[in-house]
């Protein structure tokens, strides 16, 4: 039992933030500025992202979330600069560690061809393309994976693929050129085989986009959420991930890590609110004193500082997990920080917004958008409530 | 002790709920649509809203917010109508009960003169203008009314306006004609003496609308939230309210009427999100069971309904003590439902948004909109912690 | 809509208050050091539980809460004044109106035949014996009360009664001279008509207390929770109530006035606390202020001013729609009441005994015991899951 | 970083859930069984306590929580020992590892002289005698320590001890030899230098126990919670602890073990409560499903696996840090801790009661105990508030 950072962790902590103090946070209000000032927010990404990209290869501080790759970091090791990422909204993109780009990096990784590794993996990890994930759909419930409707038919050297897909983050950004897809190669096999995955490029006949998805107000331009429409799009058969019959274990296999990586930058963005907070009411006066002699926002300090803690402890403990049991061993501590992390940041932001009044839920600082993120979250890559089902199932097989 | 609703407000219900199915309901979308195409969607109004308030002032549900206008409704009649408009997000500005303007109107209608009546009122009443309500300021903890820094100062038959403010709702509407503005006239006067309300018509020179800020991602335009710089502004010295130092003796008054008319609307919010819930839970089915049929659900459902009851009927009594013995006596109940009311509808939209998965935070239910709203009301005109206090020192009296 | 107590209420509140301080509150001390004494705690009732009822009895604060009785009040008129009773533990008894007799009275009184009214009632209503339920079994989950396990067989002009039977309240008490026995007489006729329900003297051979069980520590002897068991006891058949089978249905009816009344007492218990609360908090002084200037506090304050106000108008709506739309039309406002008061009073009186310290969970003031009693009713006549479920189900039929 | 508990703490925590398991739990109904029997419960322990003391001697578990003895543990070491003891009210004492002692322990290993340790120190190591701590007082707000009254006056060669103490855990106990007094020897001193600690015996003339305190309906016999009044009692000087003006200090020093002690008890009987749950519910039919199959039941294990993984995280940190950095730099992990742990186990365990149904707020099963000592604990020690403000006002430090 022990509970420091490495050197190594320690020195990349200490690069990590100061490369978000002199580049990253500066360029926050640049990047929205671009965005909000082009005719067509979606026609093209701010510049200075690319400028931030190439600052981080050049300091090496570049794909970090991937094992195999560059530094190879554990996941323990990962999470505090994960973490440090996740503080900025545009952060992890400008290291190459943002979702769902990192999650099809893994996929393609793991269970990805050699000739699907040079056409789609390389590029992704030199943050020359980006990819979205089209998984969720909306005429079903898909908190329950076994609903998806889509499907994908052998028909000689294709796959035919159909179905309408939405939340496929990323799907919007001008950039990306491939969807990793799922659906249903065999409907009549059993329950956990009838689905496939299978790489879709974006510029594919029948590939539309129906339109981006706001989540609270926020379209998320240029990167945004999208609805697509797969119409009888046809892809060569060597596009299949893996295997037929393999969707839900590369799901599985993918979600682990997506999963996690998503709470530790829930815990950044929960500690920026703190800070924020902290500056904020050491400043603001009202009724005679500083906010901060209040003891009502003294106890929003306390349990914020409290909900992150622990919070993070669980984080690094399921990455602990994965990296000396695996990712399958850890799949109740992961769903645990999945339930604990995204309610956590709600609360812990929350209380920085009403600690700061109108200014809180406005552009001026970044715990609204924080909050609108960390809110999907209790939802994407399944809801609280299936997980909590998944820990309870665990805990139960005891007796 | 009472519980039912009167014959005439039953009969209004009826009327409103035939009005808001027939017309609003379905004009949602046209709205929004209306606004989303727009190059700049400040620029105007949807046309749909003049076409609906026309409907609305035919049908004599118009004004029904002011006891001394048209169906002369107390309050506790009022309630449960202004609550069937907070059902939609577009539905009080249809029926002239939309804040600002409503608490403009009250002003007024109590404190103006016969020619500010003629002049602001009369058009107000008409929906033909638009007001907004210059309270809030950028640079102080405005939960403390008197940090207020704006400066209102005599200059022969003139008054000088300065100050910054923001959250200004209604600003940004192209129909927007005067704000009421609140300064200090006489910063050496007694703590509650030293301010003033004005009127300041909004083409009045140095008058800047600096920005519309947005509220988590809403722009709410063309309404809008407004930062306004006003740089020594001259106005008539009739256009002073009541008289100097009456500021805060106004926004007592003014406030009591807001709160509470934001609190029935909440109450429709709250009530249309678990409408929507239970109408997706039927038909939605994950793990082999309609969602309805699950234990989490049922127990999202019946809190829900205990919530808003038990919300609604402390809003039907803070009401009806406003009706029976003054505004004034009432404060007490008012602070609590200002407490009560947007957490409730917080977490009753949220567990509908839970319960809709991606859907429950995009554009197509009302859910998130509405949160977004709910979310400003545990800030906007007094947070949380300040009608706490209000509370707690009242109840502390007694001993 | 009207939200005041009519004059005559208000004269009964004044009275009873009268009552309470003058005689009620005095004597608590008294009460809980006789007991203390006694060597058997359960041989004997303190003396001067007998002469408070006699004085009540004369003032004709006797049998409230019984709508055929002296006073004849509704349920609306009865819920302010149970509420103060049940401001303390030896309350309701002292003016005939505690459970579970009184739910026992109401059965006598609605499907009591003559015989039984004269042998078991009459002797109720004068406060001359005591009763109790016997319903919950230990080796079955009783919240789904089909699972009942006891019998009542017929054998000729006798019922053969046998099952074992706990929380049968009162059943502890020497004055306690028979017992309402739920059981099966037909285990296989329909559901919801295999139930009976039948009277037993206590001092019928067969029936064998077995133990009385603590409530958090407390045993709250004389009156107690008993488990008893009943081995082949025989009563005659003019014993059973109503009829064979309709045992579910007299339970169906006698729980709703049962669980209101116990609602009634949580909100009197609530507001004590609140008062003990805020008296203690503005005599001591921490940090160099009176704990009543801490915010904290205040807001413990007005949370729980919120919680009662709220929990009560529902508690009285719930108590109007049993008077003028009926028991069964009111079983979801019944059930709404019965989730909400329980947590209500906890989380009042949670904070009371937080601003206590460690006065707050010892016998010096009435906290810790309403706690405990209070904590026992989120299980007692239905958990809190059942009554959501139930609410649930009732909301969802409209859609 | 690393989760994992080393073999060491492995094979002790085997050796001691074998010691529960065949020596404790089945003997907790034994132990209870002899104090309800009693004539007097305060005359006497239980002798099955001292058999089960013995055996723990043999098997070398002992005095596991000080570092200097025995087994020479570290904090991180003793934590997930502590738990296990923690899981059964009676198990503390077995070990020689129950409160107040231990404090008191600690407080004579750091600060008592040669002869302070000879005569109260060792016979406390061996179990022999028991002590308790007097400190609070019923006269004043004791949640800050600067309102402590009690007086220790020198005269020649000793010290004239005045003052009411109460909530002396442990006073009751027959074997209960002296206690550690705090109270003023200069009350002009500087703020934090005016209290010192001091050894008196419990059978010294003017000591006199007033009463013991009930904890919910508990007495906790024969243990107990004293009130004592100290009516000019003598003791020589060579009592006082360390020196004058030192009690402060001491204090600061002793209640930082003490208080993760409390912490890692209460994480051991959260996870007795959670075991006894996911039984419970397995074996319970309602509505026809096992209450294991029931959604709602179902979050409550997940949140309580998930509540209690946290809080043990993070007093393993709080322990790590006492180890490495020492208590005084981990002062803000121990106030953490201090917050988390009796409301985590306070929640866990009345999930776990409300499963149970009645059988859970009764005597058949150690929650509704268990709830009501980590009820205390939000008190005891420090409330949750002025350690929350403890923390803010580190938090506050960094800015």
């Amino acid at each position: 039992m022990k509970f420091d950072y490495s050197e190594k962790v320690k020195a990349l902590q200490g690069q990590l933030t100061d490369f978000m103090e002199s580049v990253v946070y500066p360029n926050e209000r640049t990047y929205e500025e671009y965005v909000d000032n082009q005719q067509d927010p979606w026609s093209s990404v701010p510049p200075i992202m690319e400028e931030m990209k190439t600052k981080a290869k050049q300091a090496e501080l570049w794909n970090l979330f991937l094992p195999e790759e560059g530094r190879k970091l554990t996941n323990v090791e990962y999470a505090p600069l994960c973490e440090i990422m996740g503080r900025s909204v545009i952060g992890p993109e400008v290291f190459n560690c943002n979702a769902p780009d990192t999650g099809n990096m893994e996929v393609l990784v793991r269970y990805g061809s050699e000739e699907q590794k040079s056409q789609w993996l390389d590029p992704l990890l030199n943050g020359e393309i980006r990819s979205c994930f089209a998984m969720t759909e909306p005429d079903v419930a898909s908190s329950d994976a076994t609903n998806i409707e889509a499907k994908i038919e052998r028909d000689g050297d294709e796959y035919v693929i159909s179905g309408k897909k939405w939340w496929s983050s990323g799907g919007g950004d001008p950039r990306c050129k491939f969807a990793i897809f799922m659906g249903k190669t065999d409907p009549d096999a059993h329950r956990y085989e009838q689905q496939s995955m299978i790489i879709v490029p974006m510029d594919a006949p029948g590939v539309k986009i129906k339109r981006k998805l706001s989540v609270f107000g926020y379209t998320h331009a240029p990167h945004g959420h999208a609805e697509i429409e797969f119409d009888h799009v046809r892809v060569p058969v060597s596009n299949i991930l893996w295997g037929e019959g393999k969707g839900f274990a590369i799901a599985q296999g993918r979600l682990g890590p997506g999963r996690i990586h998503h709470c530790m930058r829930l815990i950044g963005s929960a500690e920026r609110a703190l800070e924020e907070m902290c500056k904020r009411v050491k400043e603001r006066v009202a009724f005679q004193r500083p906010l901060a002699d209040q003891g009502v926002i003294q106890a929003w300090i306390a349990d914020s500082r409290i909900d992150i803690e622990q919070a993070r402890l669980l984080t690094l403990k399921a990455a602990y997990m994965m990296d000396t049991v695996g990712n399958k061993e850890a799949k109740k501590e992961i769903a645990m920080i999945k339930v604990v992390a995204p309610s956590m940041a709600l609360r812990v932001i929350d209380r920085a917004i009403q600690a700061f009044g109108g200014a809180g839920v406005s552009e001026d600082f970044p715990m609204a958008n924080h909050w609108a993120q960390a809110r999907t979250l209790r939802i994407a890559d399944g809801p609280d409530e299936v997980h909590r089902r998944a820990v309870a199932k665990q805990e139960l097989l005891d007796y």
